[in-house]
């Protein structure tokens, strides 16, 4: 049964951010529920990527969606539209969202009647790198049309993913951007870091992102 | 003769940062130095206008520009590169710059021997959108690939800027971008706002904009 709730959003106190991101995390742990943390500059394709992961695991995997959102509810409502439940959080003027809202956010969720919650964080390459929203795995798209350069200008944010999927891999044809130069600026901040090229207009590579995600979702689940 | 100086700023308390503002923005008047604040999402194409604004104005303003970047001199040595000084501001952590970060950047430059300056802001369509820098004019750029509901998403960003360059117009042979719906969202949120379709890839559309930059210019320097 799909709908959308709305929750506004405040930045708390962040001293004791940390510390509720751990607790927040073994909840998550004690309900097997994987929760995955999808960052991103605004337009690298968060929404359409969620439809295309909703699309390929929905049959195996129980799933549902936080969005969060400076203003307007346009993406939970494409979510919605695919039957899965979203929570839109409105987060006013905050540039990220902390454990505290991501918390709120999981309250209108049954968590553990869910495999896999997934927020699409803020669209901002700065704020959200800062702070842990109790995720279980940081994931971000780099988008082709953004450029080669961002590993550069971004680093805190290359830093703290487990994931990063290069999106827009269609617009290439039109682009100088340089993979092979954005990979190894990348591993030389993270170099444990998953990294996936795709499409999520044309759905080129969406199966080997996917099959990752449901395998590192079972690891987890099996403990 | 061109050189980079590199500040690393630091936020200040933010209570009194709109009356900095003001201040600047006196001296700047009184200075007749036009202060242009350039703000998009990472990659929209910041640095890459700048190198066509210069191109394009450089025989008739004299300039300079101010990077803001959490880290790395990239784009401050474009700048450099083409003989106009660039003065690199690097934010550590922050996600904006406020008038003082600014004033900071403006210290190195001669202001009463510049007619333009031009900063390029942090890559970040929400913290920005916030703080007055105490320029005379606000831009922002859109791209193409960022998608056509960014007005919807990023309302207050579209609302504080007095011309939005849509950048990226090659690539909407590949793209279901909608100029004409932008085009009335960011209207509905800011009825005075002049636009303009660009390419600063390909230079389509760059001379129609650096006249109107030219004018306002003149029209400010002449009082």
């Amino acid at each position: 049964m799909a709908k959308i709730r709305l929750i506004e959003v405040k930045e708390e106190i962040q001293a004791d951010n940390k510390a509720k991101a751990e607790a927040l995390r073994d909840r998550l742990k004690a309900d097997k529920t994987f929760l995955l943390n999808l960052m991103s500059s605004p337009g690298a394709g968060k929404t359409t990527l969620l439809l295309r992961t909703i699309e390929a695991l929905r049959n195996d995997l129980r799933m549902s969606v936080i969005e969060a959102d400076i203003d307007s509810m346009v993406d939970a409502e494409k979510i919605a539209r695919t039957g899965i439940t979203a929570v839109q959080l409105r987060t006013g003027g905050f540039c990220h969202l902390d454990a505290s809202m991501v918390e709120k956010g999981l309250e209108g969720l049954d968590l553990a009647s869910l495999d896999l919650v997934i927020i699409e964080n803020v669209g901002n390459l700065v704020c959200p790198a800062e702070f842990d929203t109790g995720a279980i795995k940081n994931a971000m798209i780099l988008s082709v049309p953004e450029g080669d350069d961002k590993p550069l200008k971004y680093p805190l944010m290359f830093t703290v993913c487990e994931v990063l999927l290069i999106n827009k891999i269609d617009y290439l044809q039109l682009s100088d951007f340089d993979v092979q130069a954005v990979k190894k600026r990348v591993l030389r901040l993270n170099s444990r870091i998953k990294i996936f090229e795709v499409s999520a207009k044309t759905g080129q590579g969406i199966a080997e992102w996917t099959q990752w995600l449901k395998k590192e979702v079972d690891e987890f689940r099996a403990g």
